[in-house]
């Protein structure tokens, strides 16, 4: 644990992070092969820390700190790390002192760490280099689908009939027995080992010693199974404030423990997920290679490409209509940008409410009611102030009606998209948040060009 | 506590939510009138859920609802509702209803709701109808800044001098003295109520009576100034996988405690609000009034329409061109879009990588340069596609040559964009995912549409 804090490495009181003259002071180190004065650096930082610093380094002197750091390397920073950034270091590692690091962290992380590795030949070889059962730990929980409750637990856990009293309980926990470092909660357990109700340790420490812990327990109440998916997990434990709750197998036996401090990070990437999807990232890249940058980043460009042509042969048709009447050309992309960021904000409050289950199967024609009233009226209001200064820059009276009328017509196609994708790919089982921008930004091209420059053909020309 | 979470009621095993069904029957329970029916429904649900099924009921049945159930109101239901709707609860409870809630929940919770409420007039008359004590408490956390930790804190605490023994502390957990509900770390400070560690609690179970707590305690570690940021806050939880941190006032002396739970809902909070900011929305307004949600959303939109305009006024400077050759108005919001999109994506990673502490002064020059390479690679593939396609389309490789530097241009504006706006508007100490994607679009639209028509005119007429 560190000691100083609020030392010249960290900005203090109001706000909290590596300082970039600390940073340099590192890298001054790195340059100068002075890993005694390192060591000294490095030795007060909290390991979430080092990792920041880790990706705060450029490649080279990110290779440079895992050497000199090697002997002393804090296995605890490793799944604190970028992913693509870790893989450098583990790289750096190698094998042999990737492994020590291992048999260091909890399971969870072990696990997680593993599951990290995408070559099958270095994971076999990894694992070949871990103790039998911490390897048959990794590989029943690798084995789980990814993403499920399963991967995130621990199995070490505190768990104890409920006849025993508080007294026999505390002598147990002094006992030295093997149990985990830190436990929030000590779980309850049938002669089955089916969890039956919990005790808190606060409830634990107010008791007498000759109390009984089903006095004190609270019953039985949130199981997770092994299977469940992360988000449940993470909904669950938000829904309830959860601390750390049992997980059980298919035949509801205890088999691990899921703690709140694994469930924050979830919860963290799963509203990141979102983020990033909605803006066509598939994943968090900030520290990738160039190649994979450009690679993740060109599916989403090269599905909007499509879009953008699709809204283009819709421009076609209406060539002669522009040959005709070019202020229409000039005034065109403003419909469609309109529509596509009124759409925008439908979809994002719709995919995040399906995501925090506020928008439910028992709610939804009540939301699309709303956003559909929401969109015609963003339409009309948006007509007016369009039109005006249509008609004021072209002097033309038909131009501003009929920009108002494609204006109502597109925002109304967006308010009704926004909300009605995400519903549908949702009940389809699709993540909502996925694709639902492409079908929105088409749907929105689609309609506000065809619509201006269908009317103005009608009733311009 | 529930009883039966793997009820009917709920959707069981993977899945984690009211069922329609459910939602159906207090809909018919409320119709109907029958408040035993309806009570026997709601009794085995978590406070969570039950503001769940507030928030699935429509107006009317909500109101139904809170005058049935008025005598019974879990009051813990209220910090779970969303704003919009937790209004329309209070209004209906009363005020008189709604302070003996306040007097029932957490002191943190307590700050929270009445700080929701935005009459001053309505607020003093809650306060009114509170105990001294409790409105002081109230008042005194209200005077801070919003979003600060001493708006998040609750005051019930156990903190205990470090020379006591574990017995000694033991003895005064067990003797009724006026503690929290629940705590899960035991503060330590000094003469001057100043924290000095912390104990927890597995570590005082698992030690034996006579050891002193200044050998088990963690030595002081995070401390949190009453002034901090909530997103700070947030960050150090994450950060250090905290359970519960001291909160000190400016002359370190210890005046409450942040328990995870709060922080979870923070760090949710906190990430929905930067993906909101992202998509022009100021706030969640999922359960808002049609009129509220207009209001709203139509800052976003009214800027925009600015946007929209200027890329139209750099449109309008080619109206000759555009006149002359029609197809370049057919083609040209492919550049403009896919600028736009890219520059999102790069937005995006810098927006979160922000928030996040990821991106810092240390490696921004580093990320800066990546990213033009990675704008630069995507300008030149897109360029030869668009071009390709629209030589094909046009038969005109002046016309293909064109887009394709247009493309190269654009998308390097984008990413230059992207990463130099959020750092820009960071070191402004503005909020980079507020306003962003306006100047984002402005530049990809406008040095779109310029490089694209200027060109076609320099080098096609």
């Amino acid at each position: 644990m560190p000691d100083r804090l609020h030392s010249d490495v960290l900005r203090s009181d109001d706000s909290y992070g590596l300082l970039p003259e600390f940073v340099g002071q590192v890298h001054g180190a790195l340059e100068a092969g002075d890993t005694e004065q390192l060591l000294e650096l490095v030795e007060p930082l909290h390991y979430a820390d080092i990792a920041d610093l880790i990706e705060n380094l450029d490649r080279e002197d990110r290779a440079l700190f895992v050497r000199a750091t090697k002997s002393v390397f804090n296995a605890e920073v490793l799944p604190e790390l970028d992913d693509a950034v870790r893989e450098e270091v583990i790289e750096e590692l190698g094998f042999e002192d990737f492994a020590a690091c291992l048999r260091e962290v909890e399971s969870d992380d072990a696990v997680y760490l593993v599951g990290q590795i995408e070559d099958d030949e270095e994971r076999a070889e990894v694992l070949g280099k871990l103790p039998a059962e911490m390897r048959a730990v990794i590989e029943q929980a690798l084995a789980l689908p990814e993403y499920c409750a399963g991967r995130l637990m621990q199995r070490e856990l505190v768990a104890v009939p409920s006849y025993w009293t508080v007294g026999e309980t505390i002598d147990y926990l002094r006992s030295g027995a093997r149990l985990p470092d830190e436990f929030y909660q000590i779980f309850i357990v049938d002669p089955r080992h089916r969890p039956v109700g919990n005790v808190r340790l606060s409830a634990l420490l107010r008791s007498r010693r000759p109390v009984r812990l089903n006095q004190i327990m609270d019953p039985k109440t949130t199981e997770i199974t092994i299977t469940m998916d992360q988000e449940e997990v993470a909904f669950l434990f938000r829904q309830q404030d959860l601390l750390s709750a049992p997980v059980v197998d298919a035949s509801g036996r205890l088999v691990g423990r899921i703690t709140v401090d694994d469930v924050v990070d979830v919860i963290d990437e799963e509203a990141e997920d979102d983020m990033f999807r909605l803006a066509g990232l598939s994943e968090r890249d900030l520290f990738s290679a160039v190649v994979d940058t450009v690679k993740a980043r060109s599916t989403w460009l090269v599905l909007n490409l499509g879009t953008a042509i699709l809204a283009s042969l819709v421009i076609g048709v209406f060539e002669s209509t522009l040959q005709a009447v070019v202020a229409l050309a000039v005034l065109m992309p403003i419909v469609a940008s309109m529509g596509g960021n009124a759409g925008t904000q439908t979809l994002t409050i719709a995919v995040r409410a399906l995501a925090t289950k506020e928008l439910t199967p028992a709610n939804a024609m009540r939301i699309v009611g709303k956003e559909t009233v929401v969109g015609l009226i963003n339409g009309l209001v948006f007509a007016v102030l369009t039109g005006a200064v249509s008609y004021v820059w072209f002097g033309n009276i038909a131009i501003g009606l009929v920009i108002g009328a494609a204006m109502v017509i597109n925002m109304l196609a967006a308010a009704l998209a926004g909300i009605a994708i995400p519903l549908a790919l949702d009940r389809l089982k699709v993540d909502p948040a996925v694709s639902s921008g492409v079908f929105l930004t088409t749907v929105t091209d689609v309609v506000g060009f065809f619509a201006f420059l269908g009317l103005a053909a009608v009733f311009i020309l």
